[in-house]
């Protein structure tokens, strides 16, 4: 048995506790607003109002409106809910292009999706799975070895006539590193015949830097609860939904969501959602203040404590990080990351996403242009709002403490 | 502002409230297993563990085994998932046949769907969309207006050589008369040269009456947490998941369950599921007995008020009817059930499935052999664990009241 009363979390990238107020707000709705948000009568209508407002902070998180929002059951969902919509539309909009109703790109041949090399599963394998059934072609752009993000020119190369879809994450998992920047998405107005849709999974970094919808150009952006202390459902904001911006859904019920994800509404988690996105845009600037320092404070520490045997796995020149995520590999021939995280007494981390923790160096960090000996000993600390410079200083100590030890068994 | 607490519920099949064990359930998970369950550490042991015990304890309510159940967000996923799964099923198994792999009923044509005219949207709707896109033929039986349930000799009659799937609910949701017996589905088996897969939607009849899964010899079976006092997600029970039932996966992502449903466990409501399902095996009978012994008393009281004028709307000779529901008729022309429920001050019901509360006759009632004057004038009442005797004089004065005053009105 495990202590966890005496263990310090750095694993905020793959899941936030809740904040208490969050936890509040499912409970008094799980108590209160526990009528069919359907329903004509009391019990129905508090539980709509509740929905309404959480659609309003939700939007209001990422700049958007209440209108165009969509709660989705998670992250998973709305990814693979955006990708499916894409394929969806350049289907329509072929068909009725042969009926005369109007013009498409190059309706030859499947639709073509871009993506990048490092993205979550729930965006590649969702494009492998439908190139592999035929259903549309891929070009997966690899990001820069140099940058660790894609490049404009690279998207821009990739574009087909065909293209429906380019799918980019704001900020990447394991490194940190951000990956869109208004620059990103411009590249489709430079082509104006062309109607390409353009999404960005915004999961880790919401909570951590401001995001707004607008100012990164984008058509879809996916949220996820609970990578900002929110509850395990999520959301899909789509710019000018229905007006400018298709969705085709991938369930059939009873009408909810206005038909674009049936279903009866988890009338609590979506209340949780709506009071951490609330907090959100409360909070951010002093949220990012603290994790910058506290990520900087352990930067120093570990420099410090171990020297030329660091290596920080996110830093590349001109590169915007998380301001949370501090990957690094102490560098040794018997300290690779699960090893050192497996004799660890206080650190709680990862060596990558969580749905991957495995002994294989991460073909993330290969991707950036890290040797598979350094990436074989990457540590991912991602630090949170209430982590402290005591905490780090616990942390870099049961690193060295362990470092010792595993070079010492050797 | 109208005062819920003189109200007296009676739309248990809409949504029903948690039982507080399985509030304090999802209280303890968000406070304490919060930790992503694909950790390798301690705080991810905790959800994982959580998460087993839940699967359990959903699995046996309906007399199952934990490693053939999937939890997903809600009926209608489960619904929607096997449709997809049948389809996919068939079109795998023909280009398998035509490779010479194996062997399958008849590979021309579109894969065959069988269900009734009374299902949930969640199965009507997806039918209907699969029908229009050309992927399936869809064959809706009628059920008797005799039974108001599906008679076996109507699906059977119905199978053609491509039926892939037979979908049945369990138990309607507006008129309570149970759809399934063994006997609808033994007709899979009298003709053993189909494989033809069986799905039954349990939404309404778990918590009310005994369900299962091997007795009801159905592959799929359908769990929806919050009609039997659960939280707003779901389950699907496959009976022999991978052994002997195929399940195909609608989308792709971290490799939760197994990879037939990705998507970072909602931990929390899981566990709510767990405790709603567990209070079910633990105390069916009472929960059965109780409201069995309500409604009864609630059709005599409504006969003692109404005498002749009284039309009980789910009575079918032979037909078996859930315990708690009475779907009844107050005969005259200004009696139509909405203008009666929003007339009323104290009770809380619907005129029908709460995704379609209009004011037009239900259409469930309609075929049912219900005609459309009486069907026009329906209120769905549906007691719960908790409706007293106290509760159901209430609500038959208050009836009372009403249909005074709107006759008067007139």
């Amino acid at each position: 048995h495990v202590d966890t009363k005496h263990r310090v979390y750095m694993d905020y990238n793959a899941t936030t506790p809740l904040e208490p107020d969050v936890i509040q707000a499912i409970n008094e709705a799980l108590q209160e607003a526990w009528g069919n948000p359907s329903s004509n009568y009391i019990a129905g209508a508090k539980a709509k109002k509740i929905i309404h407002q959480s659609r309003e902070n939700v939007a209001r998180m990422v700049g958007g409106k209440e209108e165009d929002l969509i709660f989705t059951s998670g992250g998973t969902e709305a990814n693979n809910l955006v990708l499916h919509s894409a394929v969806e539309y350049f289907r329509r909009s072929c068909s009725a292009a042969e009926q005369g109703e109007g013009h498409h790109n190059g309706c030859t041949g499947h639709p073509h999706i871009i993506t990048t090399n490092v993205e979550h599963d729930s965006v590649k394998l969702v494009a492998e799975h439908l190139q592999r059934e035929g259903k549309a072609d891929v070009t997966f752009v690899p990001v820069s070895k140099l940058t660790a993000h894609v490049e404009v020119e690279d998207i821009i190369a990739a574009v087909r006539p065909n293209t429906c879809l380019i799918s980019v994450m704001l900020a990447n998992n394991e490194t940190g590193v951000i990956m869109v920047g208004r620059n990103i998405f411009c590249c489709c107005s430079l082509t104006d015949s062309f109607l390409i849709l353009v999404h960005t999974d915004a999961a880790q970094a919401l909570g951590k830097i401001p995001v707004d919808v607008c100012g990164l150009g984008v058509d879809y952006l996916t949220i996820v609860g609970h990578k900002f202390y929110g509850p395990r459902i999520g959301a899909l904001y789509v710019n000018g939904l229905q007006t400018t911006t298709p969705l085709y859904p991938m369930l059939f019920g009873g009408g909810q969501e206005r038909n674009f994800r049936p279903g009866t509404e988890n009338t609590a988690m979506i209340a949780g959602l709506g009071k951490a996105a609330e907090l959100v845009t409360s909070n951010l600037s002093d949220y990012e203040s603290h994790m910058k320092s506290i990520t900087l404070y352990l930067e120093e520490k570990l420099q410090a404590a171990f020297k030329d045997r660091i290596h920080f796995n996110s830093h590349y020149p001109g590169s915007d990080i998380l301001p949370n995520t501090c990957n690094v590999s102490i560098l040794g021939p018997t300290l690779q990351g699960w090893r050192v995280l497996s004799n660890c007494r206080k650190l709680l981390a990862s060596v990558g996403a969580a749905c991957h923790s495995g002994n294989r160096p991460s073909h993330i960090l290969l991707s950036c242009g890290i040797s598979s000996e350094v990436a074989a000993n990457a540590l991912r600390l991602s630090v949170g709002r209430g982590t402290t410079k005591e905490d780090v200083d616990a942390v870099v100590e049961d690193l060295k403490e362990t470092v010792l030890l595993l070079e010492k068994m050797n």
